[in-house]
Formats: C-alpha cells, structure tokens, sequence
C-alpha cells in the first residue's frame, strides 16, 4: 500500500474527471493525500496545478513520487498498471483492452462534452441540439451495455469508471426538465445503482442533491434561470 | 509473423491515423491485406467499413480474426500489445507510458484538428484563428521534444507514430503559404527527417507532392483557391 507521502491528488470536488481517478484510487485501496483546487470555479489555480500540468492546466492530475500524472483516463490506467495486486480495471485480453479503451474513449469524445454543457444552455437551438446529441449518444452507450452487468461483462472495469460520474448528474438532468435517464434509458439507470454498491465508487460521487444546488447556484450566474 | 488472412486494415491512403496504423503494422512486421476505401472522399463507405466501426463510421479499422479494432491509437496499442515479440511500441515503464500515452493524446486534441482544417479555410478570422492554434501547439510540442532523438527518448514509440504522419502536410502549409515547419520549428523538421530513416515510416507516410496535389484537388472543390 502507498503511503500519503506518495501519491497526491490535485482535484476539484464535482470534477466527474476527479471522480474517475478517486474511484481507480479506491478501487486499488491506495491511500493519498486530497489537494482540493478550492477556487476553480472562480478560475484560480494553485501553483502545483500550473507546475503539475502546464499544458492544459486542468485537474485531476496525480502526483506519484513528486512525478504529475494527467489526463483522467490516462491516469486511471497508470493506476491500473502501478498497482496490479487488486483487481485489475483493464481486462488482461488485448481485445478486450481495446475494446475498453475504445468505450471510454466514446465517453470521453461522445458524452462528456454534451453532459458538462447541456445544463448550462439557455431555451433555444442550441440547448436542442446539445441533447439531442447527449441522447442519441446515451442510446448507443446503452445498447453496448445491453443485459450486461458491467460495460466489460462481469468484472467492473475502466468504461464502468469513466463514465459513472455522470450518474450524479442525472438528477439535475430531470430537475432542470431536460432529459430523465431513468425513464429513457432504464438499463443505464440501473447500472449505475449496481454500480454504486461498490464502497469505491459509493464514496467517490458527487452526491446528486449537493451537485444540482452547486449546478443550480452556477446556472443563476450564468443567467439561465 | 500473422497471415494475411488474420489481419485486415481498412483505411483510405492520405488519411494520417490510417499512416499511423501502418507504421505500427510495419515496425511489427505484421503482413495484412489493405483494403483502401477508395471512395471515402465521395463520403461513400463500404458496408464492411460500416459494420466494422457502427460507432464512428471511419477509418482506420484493423480486422484481426474477424474481430474489428477502431480508432488509431486504441489500434496502435492493440497492436503492440498482441504482437510483443518486435521493439516495443511503448515503454516498460509505467509513467513513460503515461508520458507517451499523454503527449498522443495532446498531437489527438491539439494538433490533428486544426492542422485537418487549416488547409481548407478561405482568408479570414478562423483562418488565422486556427493558423494561431496550431502554431502554439507545435511549439509546445517542439518545447517537448527538445533535443532528444524521439518522444520517448532513445526508441521510436507511440508518440512519434501519432505525429509523424503529419510532416507530409508540411509541404503542402507551405506550398498553400500558411506555414514554414522548417523555418518556425527546426527541431520537428529534423526530427521528421531521422523518422523517415526508419523503412516503416518511409514505406507508410504520404508522399508530400501527391499529398499536395489531393489537398489542392480539394481546394478547388471547396472554393479556397
């Protein structure tokens, strides 16, 4: 097991980037040392940040041996193959490593940038068309789960974490009356409840009523209600 | 060494994830069939494309036993991975690969789109937008390379085969006067240069005239010259 003086993770508490890598951090039952980037929000960044991901200057970044780690699906398999004494979060088959990565690749590219702007959009084309994308690309997502218990089957794996963070979402969703995951794509709803009996995964959400009351707050300066 | 019938790409010749591929195949000395989608630019693509990659609908794809591996660096790594015997494609070491696996991704998100896109842009504000971000994103990645061999140090890897198929545009930036890679970033040019030394990148890359001439092509198409 890591000590705290090892590994230290520069995040931001609703980030589901951050969540991604607190889950694969439990998962492996490392112990690390929380850097919350407090003020992120107001677009302050501490100096570790800039220091520690110069590039995109964007949390989560995982400092391991005083060596910064970015990009939070990169980081999640670093943690996968630096700590390979739990159970794995990549498959040991190469396909179906690649199928993996190709999966959370499609969160990434697909959903992510529909699910962190859809609320943020005032009535009009664009907020139409922003969830007309989050949507088509939910139903595709869901298809690929279909009557699996995990994206990668049996085992809990790298797209089972890269895309439950955006399960604490879903409650804002249906309170700003954009879309109800339940109702629309009821096996995804009920993965993510499998999903959040893991004490990795249960612990590392944002919990949903405290993200809509942060959400709702940001919509107010954002003018949208 | 895998037969011919075990290993399929299905690719289009100037596409430059589809050059990546290629390298990764080549330094493996993995023999193939290649099956180009000839009419890829008419938007037509062929039923085997569009039930190999359903999702995204592109190339390349790699069709090893019958099971379809998609997008290029996800294929690249699949790659290095079910064909370990030849120089490794990334490093041993965890955080080299993190490096290795971050740095693709950056020439994925900060490169790739606006150097596919500034070629096709009339005079105007997106065109020196564009121009602008992909001048600062060389830079940063020259700053990265510095004066080491390749990306990874010492061994051609992953982060050479993500960029490398782009320094056959770099004649065509010049020709169409959006850039000088040569002048504005001298240690990518000559990094470029030790790259085609290599049989596999030589034998993969576009040729910068032809390349020229399709681009051209399809200016005129586009109405940009």
């Amino acid at each position: 097991m890591a000590s705290e003086k090892e590994v230290k993770l520069l995040d931001f508490g609703v980030s589901p980037f951050g969540v991604r890598t607190r889950i694969a951090l439990a998962e492996k039952e490392v112990e690390y040392e929380y850097k919350e980037e407090k003020n992120l929000n107001l677009g302050e960044k501490s100096e570790l940040l800039l220091k520690s991901n110069p590039v995109h200057k964007k949390i989560p970044v995982l400092i391991h041996h005083d060596k910064p780690i970015c990009e939070s699906l990169i980081i999640v398999q670093y943690i996968d193959e630096v700590f390979p004494s739990k159970t794995p979060i990549l498959p040991s088959d190469p396909y179906a490593r690649a199928l993996a990565r190709f999966w959370a690749d499609f969160v990434d590219k697909k959903i992510s940038q529909y699910a962190l702007r859809v609320w943020k959009l005032k009535k009009g084309e664009e907020l139409e068309e922003t969830k007309k994308e989050l949507v088509e690309n939910l139903r595709t997502l869901e298809a690929e789960l279909g009557e699996k218990k995990y994206f990668g089957g049996e085992d809990f794996g790298l797209v089972d974490i890269a895309f439950v963070p955006f399960t604490s979402w879903f409650y804002s969703f249906q309170a700003f009356g954009l879309l109800s995951v339940e109702d629309e794509f009821p096996k995804l709803a009920a993965w993510g409840k499998r999903c959040i009996e893991r004490k990795s995964v249960a612990k590392s959400l944002s919990e949903p009523k405290k993200l809509y009351e942060f959400l709702s707050a940001r919509r107010k300066v954002l003018g949208v209600e």
